[in-house]
């Protein structure tokens, strides 16, 4: 087998890991099937619901369940591992504490790369769930980098709420443009860049004709330092080197 | 674990096989991230190509790895499996015989499918790999139903390998229209039915924004088929029963 091997702990939500995928074949510079990365998903539908769990402790908890995926894909021969979902993110340190491989972080390569573009002091509006927004990690990987995350507005995180939770996780209809009203409205209050910092709103995102260059997908830069990290790794024998 | 288990021999192609998740989930009955079907999916870009093989069998065997990889998804907990490629179809007895979990098969379902719209002695056209095309194996379900396929001209079949090879296997722009061009082409040659038998094509499909009632895509029967085969075993307290 190529080396490395990603493993994606998948379902978290299930069509945002198809995505993911999607978006790292896109990017990985392969002429044929055979120059592809290798990747081996758990699209496991049994994590329980991440913000449930942050916002009400006495809900499931998804870090058992996760920390079992995160092992079960290091057994398997992952040689790195990444999770398209920002919320479980706030238990990045229990994850990646599971295994003896790295875990990419979504929000902390986010920050880095959005730090790169809009310079310290930089104001980055926040469309994520009502977990990640109120446990405030997010935030706290911006201000790393010398960022400062602006939160919506009660209504405003309503309407994100419902777009994730009544739109894409149900498979139901919803409105791609409510996606760029919200951001335009969060650009609009003085934000220099907005970042889409929930993968469900990455599968809308993704499917957006026209993106607005200010507007970052943070499953789009996960998916590109996988890329990036598995190229790199590549040259020098697939050795990781985290 | 939810059970049943759905393993995915993926990789072949990988864009392919990402469409195939997206296309489940989509036609999955599910409110929530946790009503999901669970996914093992091995994106193995070490598999060789099918049809390079099948029209040259001084090539690498993909045999071998697609047998491995069936294995390990079956030691994984998966209880059963399904190929997102037509051409991988031609070593179907090969790859099943390797488990002892049922692997659906793409040409079937899709054959039978097929059938139950147009009825017996209905005609195919048939949009496709070489390797599909010259080994026969599609037309040969097709026939067991009572169906006709018919194949593209010289010229035609030259215009779908390109869309597949220096197309979507390439990563490289494409024009959708050919698809639905070379589709028309078919039915106005006679065919009641005509079968997008290529899961790169199938890529090509899922995006179109309308498709002819007359159009059968392979990739959406297998996965109609993983659902409703997942729904079923449900109620069945998880047994797959094949």
């Amino acid at each position: 087998m190529n080396k490395p091997i990603l493993g994606i702990i998948g379902g978290v939500g299930p069509l945002a890991t198809a995505y993911f995928m999607e978006a790292i074949i896109k990017k990985t510079p392969a002429a044929t099937d055979q120059d592809n990365i290798p990747m081996i998903v758990f699209n496991d539908p049994q994590i329980p619901d991440r913000t449930a769990y942050i916002l009400d402790h006495s809900r499931p908890d998804p870090q058992p369940e996760m920390r079992k995926v995160a092992r079960w894909l290091e057994d398997a021969g992952a040689d790195y591992l990444a999770i398209a979902c920002n919320t479980a993110h706030y238990f990045y340190d229990a994850i990646s504490d599971a295994v003896d491989v790295p875990v990419l972080n979504i929000m902390e390569e986010t920050a880095k790369h959005i730090a790169l573009d809009v310079g310290r002091g930089g104001r980055v509006g926040l469309m994520a769930t009502d977990g990640t927004v109120q446990s405030g990690v997010f935030q706290g990987y911006l201000a790393e980098r010398g960022l400062v995350g602006v939160v919506p507005r009660a209504q405003t995180q309503r309407r994100i709420m419902s777009l994730i939770y009544d739109g894409v996780k149900a498979n139901a209809p919803y409105d791609p443009g409510e996606l760029c009203a919200i951001a335009e409205e969060l650009r609009q209050e003085g934000c220099d860049a907005v970042v889409v910092g929930c993968t469900e709103l990455s599968v809308i995102y993704q499917d957006l004709a026209e993106r607005p260059t200010w507007l970052y997908d943070s499953l789009d830069v996960l998916a590109q330092r996988c890329v990036d990290l598995y190229l790199w790794a590549r040259e020098r024998g697939g050795d990781i080197g985290m």
